[in-house]
């Protein structure tokens, strides 16, 4: 069928029990789903979702993500409380205090700041998911801690990757699987396909994560950019415990 | 990034060499590509171009796929030379010469016939694909003799999954992955991560592909149906030989 129509969670959880665990591929599919009906995880490894969990473990006070270098030159219009981060092609933007790389997220640098961060693939994915029941931040720093909390909620998951360009990538993908593989040891929870493939996909991963996703096109593009330190920091598991949590604008940490 | 305008195909294909080999995980994200520069194979494995593969096999002289039940109608008012098929939950709709079994597109039934088809799914991959330099239609049925097809072409290929309800299906990706198993052999093409993707689910189904899909949602929804012999079916790998191609609104047999 080709109707667009939003659909309703494959099931809602029963009292006590286990939801639906379904997966997002891109943010052009996210008209799909009633995100009403879910707990909404974003996903974006390179480098958005796990800069944000670095500088909020590292105790930023927030992290706003904006889409545009205009909306960041507003903040610090309102003054030099914010730190603004913003890059192009690789290189901070002149006039930022610093770009996309999670090596900019450290307490030094942030901790007690509000940072704007000019994201693109995160913010349309978190823009696009606001109605949720709750929107948090995952990447592999922070899998453990997420997935805990996770297993606590009894609620339907809904794990959207913010993707490239509007469409699928590996990596993101990859993560979403990651969290299902810890799921799945607490209970039964109802999977949709996209659910299952990135579950089997993280199988495959899972022995040498850098190894497999060094094959994505992403990756390709992101060693062009010469950032591999920044990709190999982004897959570093569980080295934060913050769950950054979206509360109008900003991403704060979970209380 | 949030862009969604088209992109050029991954790489353009060297001469006498292999271009792209991209997958279109669902319609939804069909407009992400320029089908303009792809040979474009549509797959909608349960059940349509399964379906389509066997009828043409078959000797019927064309297919139509359309995507409502009244388009058949105004065919069958055109005259008796054409059969229609169209289902709803699983029955015949009344008036109509068939549904969608591949059991009713025997050479008995098509033979020298056009058949006009309900489909959803699929005949929304083909329309969103009219622009492409080719459109063919894949199934297991014909896997091999669509894969040696392809190796000859010196063309960029996009394997359009029509999925379900415009979101990800397992069964779908998997035959993209094996036919990106086959032509992986003839040379290297550049692949996207959907591509790679589908082919290290079709790893993980390769052995035992029934066994495999048995666990997607769809294959669920259709034992529901109860046509789980038709599920069988199409998982049958090279019982027909037949590549069916889009010719204006019909779907023939490739020269």
């Amino acid at each position: 069928m080709t109707n667009t129509q939003n659909r309703k969670a494959t099931s809602t959880p029963p009292l006590g029990g286990r939801g639906a665990l379904e997966v997002c591929l891109s943010p052009a599919l996210l008209p799909l789903y009633k995100v009403e009906e879910y707990i909404v995880v974003i996903i974006d490894i390179f480098r958005a979702t796990s800069s944000i969990c670095y500088g909020i473990d590292n105790g930023a006070e927030a992290i706003i993500p904006v889409a545009q270098v205009e909306e960041c030159i507003a903040y610090r219009e309102k003054g030099n409380d914010y730190l603004i981060a913003a890059e192009r092609d690789g290189s901070v933007v002149t006039g930022f205090d610093f770009g996309n790389s999670p090596f900019s997220y450290t307490a030094e640098k942030v901790a007690g700041k509000t940072v704007v961060l000019t994201t693109t693939n995160g913010t349309h994915a978190l823009h696009l998911s606001r109605a949720a029941k709750k929107v948090v931040i995952g990447s592999f720093l922070n899998l453990t801690a997420l997935s805990n909390w996770l297993k606590t909620q009894n609620e339907n998951i809904l794990l959207v990757c913010a993707g490239w360009k509007n469409n699928f990538n590996l990596e993101d993908t990859a993560f979403a699987g990651a969290v299902i593989d810890n799921l799945k040891q607490s209970g039964e929870y109802t999977l949709d396909d996209p659910a299952i493939a990135a579950y089997d996909l993280f199988q495959l991963a899972k022995s040498d994560i850098p190894a497999y996703l060094s094959k994505t096109s992403h990756g390709e593009r992101m060693r062009k950019l010469g950032i591999e330190q920044d990709i190999a920091f982004c897959l570093n598991v569980d080295i934060t415990t913050a769950i950054p949590v979206l509360e109008g604008e900003r991403l704060v940490k979970l209380a």
